[in-house]
């Protein structure tokens, strides 16, 4: 079923704000979800409102929450979810980011406190780009993967995002989660009954397995073994103990109604590229030049303005009973 | 050969200064690499002091250079290498770090400019973490790995390395380079004539193969594929164009005198733990306790420390050729 982008996002709006969400929030959440959708990233999309209104109905998020500013010194700045959507939280960082670098030059951080779901790690970062920032983004999710000799899901998926800008064109922009692939693809091989590759994820009792099944009893590898390991280590300690917040062994789930609220964190660092080299965008395009020379090698970030521009134009597709789906949730 | 870790030193600093060292810098590259073959890290310990002489020779590193600070503007603190060794200069910026840290809290960056090899990226970040600060770097090397789509190497191997401390324990210390195998591994392959793993590299084609010497004509894979790709390219951008020094693909080896000097960098940034939770310290231990409830799990680092302690007990062991060399360095 094809959709506008507006209609698919006044369409999330009001399935949200008729399940509880206001009007400010709803906007923030429907515009995050369509951008996924229009990035090529569905799982981040609109299929999650199902799953985002049963935890707002069971009050593991807050769809009244709107985040605040609880406290900005200097080169920190620490914003509080409130318990709400990740979206509207992410956007204020943002924000406070770049009025901070703005004013003070240098490198800037924010933390977020009481977060959920963070959708597309690369929107943030990808906003402080095209203000002419460098952005990095940590963030935490709920457990699924193990850690370095153990067997147990430990450290969530845990995605680094990173933004470049570049003067004349779309930032590059690097968004990737420390497992060798997805919970969804295991999820969807085991729906299908298909076998995965052996590298996926281990089954629960530690043993390599090609069964998704077992996997999803198990838990997914991380990119590169202990060293991906190592990473979601860093990203847990950067978003848990410093910013105060659960680690993803602790959260509760992003799908379902089980618990107490995730409450999971973002770090955010926003940086002037200009700090050490007047002469940053010139001298980054060398690199660009370089790996461009080779015809075959893609700019990361390339592929999804790609499918964002013409998904624009064209519209978003979605499976009919899903629209349905967000019908239903649009009748009190 | 079985040296004391004080006879090692020594022996290193006589043959660097035999060969036009100065004394400080002699000190400051000996320790560095006599602290790597403590850690159980050989690959960048006593055996690299041929090629450093090499380098000093013909003028790609300067054996008396001093680094110094070119700025220090709040957040920011620029260490120029003065194209000397990179241990002086990651050590003046560790200092330097710490010193506007402990005045300012929040996060500070420094970047290295016109830097060498950095040897153990996780040293630097140990020290921050030894002094109660969490220390991330980055650095970029001589290229070795292709870019996503593309067969040249273009990116170097580009570790990334973080220390977090702990009130009464070793830091949690991971240091990591983006290839799924040192480059050594398959120099080592190819002197023995073994096959290596498929995933290790590919051939000047562009194709997987288990011929290490095929490999060392082509590239190195980074972890997890275009993941490990999109981080090293973060890398590059971060080291080459936001410090102004050469991307790996610009820069020459560390390894022999072509070339002139190689002019890589590297960046560090150190956080104050505390900046959004005072109660970091004990908060991180909750991670660490689930960590090491399965048993079977170890914290990044712990190998090294035992390693490293039991060394300063026992010694150091070298082939008695490389202990000749060095030897044959002291005199004119």
């Amino acid at each position: 079923m094809q959709l506008s982008c507006d209609e698919a996002k006044a369409l999330i709006c009001r399935a949200l704000v008729t399940q509880g969400a206001s009007q400010n929030v709803a906007e923030k959440v429907a515009l995050a979800l369509i951008m996924a959708d229009a990035d090529g990233q569905p799982g981040h999309g609109l299929s999650r409102v199902p799953s985002y209104i049963e935890q707002m109905l069971c009050g593991k998020v807050d769809g009244k929450a709107w985040p605040f500013v609880r406290n900005n010194n200097d080169s920190t700045i620490e914003v509080d979810a409130n318990r709400g959507f990740a979206y509207p939280a992410l956007d204020l960082a943002v924000e406070e980011l770049i009025n901070a670098v703005r004013q003070k030059g240098g490198i800037v951080m924010s933390g977020i406190v009481g977060s959920h779901h963070c959708g597309v790690a690369g929107h943030p970062v990808e906003k402080l780009a095209r203000n002419n920032y460098l952005g990095l983004m940590f963030a935490n999710t709920p457990k699924a993967m193990h850690a370095f000799g153990g067997k147990r899901a430990i450290f969530g998926t845990n995605p680094i995002a990173f933004a470049c800008p570049r003067r004349r064109n779309d930032p590059i922009l690097l968004d990737l989660s420390l497992s060798v692939v997805a919970r969804g693809k295991v999820v969807q091989a085991a729906g299908q009954g298909r076998s995965i590759p052996r590298d996926w994820g281990i089954d629960a009792s530690g043993q390599p397995t090609d069964d998704p099944a077992e996997v999803l009893k198990g838990s997914l590898n991380a990119i590169g073994g202990s060293k991906g390991m190592a990473l979601a280590l860093m990203v847990e300690i950067l978003t848990g103990a410093f910013i105060k917040n659960q680690f993803g062994f602790q959260a509760s789930s992003f799908f379902d109604q089980k618990g107490s609220p995730p409450r999971v964190g973002q770090l955010l660092l926003c940086i002037n590229p200009l700090e050490f080299n007047p002469d940053f965008f010139e001298h980054n395009e060398a690199l660009v030049d370089e790996l461009l020379a080779e015809g075959t090698a893609r700019l990361p970030g390339a592929r999804r303005f790609e499918h964002r521009n013409l998904t624009f134009e064209t519209g978003l597709k979605y499976p009919e009973n899903l629209i349905r789906e967000l019908e239903g949730y649009c009748n009190f």
